[in-house]
């Protein structure tokens, strides 16, 4: 049995993640931390589950038996705790964007110069689908964001397969992205009924996005990318406009899904599909659909890909992340409705 | 006072033109048609509205006393309709699709001979922001369609501009755009916290949109269009993304949104905006919202518009068509939510 | 032209009464109060409305030249601005519950002494229907809570008619009635696709109810009152059951609807309706819709009632109040769509 | 392993029964039927479900090896089917009307005589929290509706216990209960941001409530019932207003608790809460949530009851009474989400 602790277990991924621990039939939450909450139960702060586990404040002491911990705080918050549980021997799977990118990355697009570019050199970007081999062995996986996670399961079959010159990847969030804490944006009157963009250029996640994309590629490929918040809680639906250079071969919509569907053979959690999916196809679960369409008249392959943003999109991949690296079958505790 | 008839008045965008004459200072609506409510009045069809008129079952003889004629049918059914009344004299502006494009382009797009290419040639596509002069001597105004009105406004003032090489208009709309029938796809266990794309290839909106885009441009521009279904009732929030040729300079922000003022300087309808809007700052109303941005890092130019499908996007735009038609202030009775 | 002030501009009622007021023939928004936004303009605060005005930090000074002030401040903190209002002659419609209760009742309910029961006295409970001409000449008006509006007007015309021995009122709110604060209850993921009771025992609004009812009855009637949140924006629908007493004779379907008609003969906002009325029949107007009906069966009068908690239940009935105190038509600028 | 058939599955109930059918561990759903999608696959109807079985015609050969049946048709057309499938030996289960009365009840609240007193003599209603041991050696079982279902959990402890002369039971259901037929009233622009009443007078339900509250409590109490209608798609919440009768003794709280405590000690899904639930507790599971509270100042005792309507109130209660006819662990396959 793998002993886990989620650390800050009561924000949405990590009520989640402790949800997940709790079925898994291979590992339990043994500790859950909570700056807010601790002392109280978790059935007190969710009346909906029922699980009477007390959370924790959390200090490095609490987590030293654990085989792995799960980190779930802020960018900038994450990466000294990811260093204490190292020393202590814990390896980590981490939820925020603190192990994501190339330290030299940190200043440009979080906007703090990362003290710990060792840490990230050692870290692997938890995409199973791309990196499976390097997560099993790996200390710290860097849980990929949500929305690299859905555009990249979108593009990578074309990466290799066809030079692109543009990917324009346009996507559509739940509210439950936006995090649990209170707001003006997340109040329920300017939510409902409603929609909208936001941080229309400059997102921080493009730079997963181009960073994934041209280590697949091999160049740099530009990405124009926005985001968009649904009156939905859960789930990402991304439109992705892929842009062959000019010259490449058009393939047909058969050559176009058979590609997808060998790139992502044998994958536990990606679904090649012949129509585009919608939201409710996937919001509850770890899988990823795919649809990769032909629009001869544009000169553009248009790829519709739905994710569950709070599981494949972070708790889900993050145990799915956990399975890989204590040698589990990957899809263990992770199917069907979570 | 000018008598206007509503033909097929009790469909979404029927009755908002009713609700819109009635407040009308200078237009009454003398005439409302059904097929499936002749006989009933307003008010038991529709409990919110205080409106004691009685449908009737539609025969051109009714109308023949009009000054002008709103045709609500679906395409091919339409056409006919505006025959007949053109014969009696009334002018037209026909909601439908059967008048805006070139006849040629019927069988390729809707899938039938126009059988009126003499009456297509005299019609006027009722984008008053590009064709005002010719609207106000128009005796047949083609209504656009939602999609187009919110992709071109968004659009347009780029086309003579700046050299386009692709445009992607990734557009999210309303449920009501769907129409009142009912069926599996607008029942609310469907639609209801759940996102999707439909008809991604293909579809007719982009006819439109290509010959007004060339138009402007003197040239024709690829279009990648996607409409998605929102679990809202009202608006088409749209985001485009413009990818100057190669070569081409790129403005920057100022530059982009100065032209975008010029271009719409004087316009009632459409306003620029430095911020991009939500579907909530034009619901219910017949304005327009653009924002234009630079994503330098993609070379893309971005814009987002927002407008009411069925104001802005149908009833609202044809009012302001019968405004111009009859020489009467182009706002009139469109101002304020409506 | 009225000069008015709203103290509280920036929340739901008070963004809502200065919009009212904007459109209103005979009044002017000529003083908006801001704690948070002072300093700010309306359009920057509210993108969605075109008005320029600019927010005034409050003190007594700015609203000395006012014919009227709007107070729209929490209960305790409402009444130290009314007295001053008043010491400067200001006639004031007070949105809180500072006026509403007889003053020996706020320890009670409230849980304060309340320091001015010479002004409590002074004011009248704002129900034109019941009240019309007190509110006429009155210098306080206490505008009433949103549900005692909706369950009042259901129940007001038995009172006097039949014997009652109980109200069961059950009533459900969109969000707005909560206010604009951001909080864990009106953050869109606990609300969207939820419904749940709040405030089971013991609202405050119990206190209007029951004394409103017993002063009409001639007699204090027991009243259980449920309050549920629905995942909608605007509007209040009360079902609410009245039971006559003992030996009381059950008046048959269209005798009640009479003495309703009856009873609301000539009102300008209280329709009554043969079918319960939706919530979409009253939105964003200042109507309520009344629909009492026989169950024969159980012996019970059932009464649906619907209105927008934000209009007829605050700003539409404060501006009705205000028509009333100056001598104007009473539905001057509440008509239609607000 | 037992063979279970679900005679209608592509509806709601049966679908869903369905979907729990093939997670449970003893039962396999070895025949959906379907009349609009005989000969294609549940993954070509529910996209979102992992299953390739193909849907059948019904017809009585088909189900003869069955072990037991759920019959999910609308009443009157549901007792020709039980009757066919009792013929071959088949134990039912169904989700009709058409069991649930005395047979002499059927012309006044359903319209039709019923042509197999027989049949319905012999039929056990099914909930198990009051006819567990009935329903073990039962043949038909019928399933209740899903509003007697939260409405009885709600007032069964009750019954025995306290004298009441009056029930009022105000319920508030998700559009699933209206079923998978579009239809004007489930047009998701009809429902969506509103609510409303319906079927205020007489509704059917009234029957079983009424015949259950008063076998419980030996003797008729009346019952003044309102459904309304939630723009959310899963879900019931009843909030049930109990009046005991002149001079009975008023419980304190905590008396009432323990006395449902007691009353469902054991129970595998009631759950008695000291805090009234949200919908969102119970949504996608089989749970019934019921919280008694006192409302002194009125003479009420009030109950909320949260229950899914689909799960608890249809498919759910039906295999929890599967497990019971076949003796095995009452809970199997229907613990956690659904």
């Amino acid at each position: 049995m793998i002993k886990a602790a989620v650390i800050g277990a009561t924000g949405f991924t990590g009520a989640l993640l402790a949800r997940i621990l709790q079925a898994h039939p291979e590992a339990e939450p043994a500790v859950l931390t909570s700056s807010s909450f601790a002392g109280r139960r978790v059935d007190e702060v969710f009346p909906e589950i029922r699980d009477e586990t007390e959370y924790l404040a959390y200090e490095p002491a609490i987590v030293s038996e654990m085989d792995v911990a799960f980190v779930c705080y802020p960018h900038t918050q994450a990466h000294p705790v990811v260093a204490e549980l190292r020393e202590r021997g814990v390896r980590v799977v981490d939820l925020s964007a603190d192990f994501r990118l190339p330290a030299e990355d940190y200043p440009a697009w979080y906007g703090f110069q990362h003290p710990r570019p060792d840490l990230v050199q050692e870290a692997v970007y938890g995409l199973p689908e791309r990196y499976r081999e390097n997560i099993r062995g790996a200390d710290i996986v860097a849980n990929p964001g949500c929305f690299p996670t859905g555009m990249l399961l979108a593009v990578l079959p074309l990466a290799g397969w066809l030079g692109l010159d543009l990917v324009v990847a346009d996507s559509k969030s739940g509210v439950s992205g936006a995090g649990k804490t209170p707001s003006a944006k997340t109040h329920f009157s300017a939510v409902h009924d409603n929609f909208r963009s936001y941080t229309e250029i400059g997102h921080r996640h493009v730079a997963e996005m181009i960073g994934e994309l041209g280590r697949a590629a091999g160049g740099e490929i530009p990405v124009s990318f926005t985001p968009h918040l649904l009156p939905v809680d859960r789930g990402i639906l991304s439109t992705v406009y892929c842009r062959p250079r000019a010259g490449a071969e058009m393939p047909d919509e058969a050559a176009l899904r058979a590609r997808y569907q060998d790139f992502y053979q044998g994958e536990p959690f990606v679904e090649v599909r012949e129509h585009a999916p919608a939201l409710s196809e996937v919001q509850y679960t770890n899988y990823c659909r795919v649809a990769p369409l032909v629009d001869r008249q544009a000169g553009i392959i248009k790829v519709v890909s739905a994710i569950d943003n709070l599981v494949k999109g972070a708790s889900g991949q993050a145990v799915q992340n956990m399975n890989l690296m204590f040698g589990l079958p990957e899809a263990l505790g992770l199917e069907g409705r979570l």
